[in-house]
């Protein structure tokens, strides 16, 4: 019985040897993302990984649609597993704003679906760091959700030498359309043949402009400017006075995807270019209208930032950290008649918050001895009965091999001191 | 557009009033989990939230499979949204065992679902704390099993008073089931028929009971005995040895519906009887065996607790902590030409994993301040420019009122003092 195509099992360190993915260093990106995320003042929240089918179909742009992860369920409803996180939280913010000041700000960690052919940096799941901001047009907080995006990656380790930001503007793009004499409804279906150019041969790209009126040289001439338009200058100035701005440059080749951007956008990459976008975002500040059927009118940014590229990355860095080390103490119990105070003692240690391991059945004191440094615990503790029938606790310190002994008398006592 | 029935949004506190539940709560609850099962040696490992729909249907009985959330995907597999972690980490074991020393001692803290109708606690997904080991036949491994599942509950802050963990064996069942002269390969029906005797109508049990050869008269007094079995016995040591005897008790009453079932079983409980299951568990020494096709045989038992009932006995019980602080510091901008410095302080904090916030755009600072408040922050700090042209920085201890005043270079030299 193997697993399905495109998913993954996290298996503990040290992982076996076919099985890359490890759920400790799932753990460790997690945590600094949630650190990160926390220290900025954002709060966490979940939605289902399951969702109506129609939350996306008109929402994400038809790159997203055609990858779905859906399905119709028992009762008959056309249902989809999330693929991306930004719809369900509009739905939320849409439905329950009220409830909250703004300017709301919020992070996630769902994991999220696509049914496409798995490939090298894309599986048929990830999980995805998603940070949005809700109720706040001005651009302080476009230059909030990047710094957020670059001291995710820092706190993860990542140097300015290891990754760049790339910001671009969809408000910049839109006026660079308008002023060659595009038709403001053919704006998305630019932004698409834009955002393409990169992969596409030189020809496509000039054909499908040339129906819009625009010449692939003057797309590539604003490309190549690079000079920052105003709203992405006040970004600039911004993440400077933050010591940022070394994290960051723009770059108008950048210009996304999905159909529901408006303003500012990012892409951030390694800089040696070898992998895939690490992550992305931008304003959408018309979505919640949208989702709220025209309710509620909340302008809006944010980002998302995978878990696959990321790792990656940080294999590539050096930057995963050891994982061997997960237990303080092995009580070594090598006087049978004392298991049942051993036990005891077990207890008191994991009570303080002290992770601490045993062998469950009888074994010699080397094997027991060889499981604490396999474990890589910082001490031994064991029970010694003396002649006198008194109990006493030998504490030996694995790195420095010092020995303490103390008396024991069944309480935590022995090792208040630490 | 509203989200599925019988899925869950969770808010960040405070939750809207229709809005249940809180993402802040499950944090919570998942950092005990997480920090108990460390405390225990236990490492967390994950699997994928879509299974092969055979990896279920064989497995883990009648009871499981009918409540599938399965469909047939876009490659035409049958597969299912995992009901249980079970079977995918007796999957992962039985692929990898050998990488591990034994015994294995694993945690997990997957969503699952089911497709049933929701009800009062239970819904059609919910996070499920599981914690396994492998490859330990002897009963100690059953009252470690035991024992982690009560300190999970206590490090929730429960008491003795508010669950109690009831324990049987399958052992002591079959013996009995044997011993008036069942035949061996009715032992599951009989299983299943004491699981529901507590649910079902006395004729009703009493009919399916004689089809066995069995008078229901006998299997409630056995019920009623109460009277441990050995290895229940050597289980009640050894918790007794912990100081944990306090929070169990033998109940032949408890059997376990899943199939694969073979020893000690156990199911924690509110002591008022009020809600539905709180955990529940047991050995499971076939399911590696069958699984890998009988290739790996390793004895195996562990728990599962959820976070549905939990989160209810909690509130019953007021025992959910405050999340209304999350912020340590705002910082103030009340003189606009010190926006881009005050940024700077905050990028500082920020660094020193000291959680701040600010405001984006100008505003005035009685409002600063109340969003100071509203944020439970613990202090204000705000630039100030001094006539000779010199830059301070105003602290102010938001609970005691007192204010200090430190000269500021631009470096984080300010707050080292903290």
């Amino acid at each position: 019985m193997e697993r399905l195509t495109g998913f993954r099992d996290f298996y503990p360190e040290p992982v076996p040897a076919n099985e890359p993915w490890s759920c400790d260093l799932r753990q460790h990106i997690f945590g600094c993302w949630r650190r990160t995320a926390r220290n900025y003042g954002f709060r966490e929240y979940d939605g289902p990984p399951l969702e109506p089918l129609e939350l996306y179909t008109n929402k994400s742009g038809a790159e997203i649609v055609a990858q779905l992860f859906n399905f119709v369920d028992k009762g008959d409803r056309a249902v989809s597993l999330r693929p991306e996180m930004t719809p369900t939280v509009a739905r939320m913010v849409a439905t329950s704003e009220r409830a909250f000041k703004k300017p709301i700000k919020w992070f996630s960690l769902p994991q999220l679906f696509r049914y496409e052919k798995p490939q090298k940096g894309r599986l048929r799941e990830h999980f995805q760091l998603n940070c949005d901001i809700f109720g706040e047009a001005d651009v302080s907080a476009d230059a909030e959700i990047v710094a957020l995006l670059i001291d995710v990656l820092r706190s993860l380790g990542l140097t300015a030498e290891d990754f760049v930001v790339r910001l671009s503007s969809r408000q910049a793009w839109q006026r660079f359309f308008i002023s060659r004499g595009g038709n403001p409804e053919q704006a998305y279906e630019f932004f698409q043949i834009v955002d393409k150019i990169e992969r596409e041969k030189p020809e496509v790209s000039t054909q499908k402009l040339a129906a819009l009126g625009i010449a692939l040289t003057e797309v590539q001439g604003f490309i190549n400017s690079s000079v920052p338009e105003p709203e992405l200058q006040s970004v600039l100035d911004n993440l400077e006075a933050r010591g940022l701005k070394a994290f960051v440059k723009v770059d108008y080749g950048v210009i996304r995807g999905l159909a529901y951007y408006t303003g500012v956008v990012f892409e951030a990459f390694d800089t040696k270019g070898e992998l895939r976008a690490i992550a992305g975002g931008g304003r959408y500040d018309q979505l919640i209208h949208q989702v709220s059927e025209g309710k509620v009118n909340l302008p809006a940014l944010g980002f998302g930032m995978g878990d696959v590229v990321l790792a990656e990355l940080l294999k590539a860095r050096q930057l995963v950290p050891s994982f061997a080390s997960t237990i303080d103490t092995v009580v070594l119990i090598e006087d049978e008649s004392l298991r049942l105070q051993s036990l005891g003692l077990v207890q008191q240690l994991r009570d303080a918050d002290s992770p601490a391991d045993y062998t469950f059945t009888p074994a010699k004191s080397d094997r027991q001895f060889k499981k604490a440094l396999e474990l890589g615990a910082a001490r031994t503790v064991r029970l010694e009965r003396l002649s006198d029938g008194t109990i006493q606790v030998r504490i030996k310190n694995l790195k420095t091999r010092e020995e303490a002994i103390r008396p024991y008398d069944g309480s935590p006592a022995w090792f208040a001191g630490g």
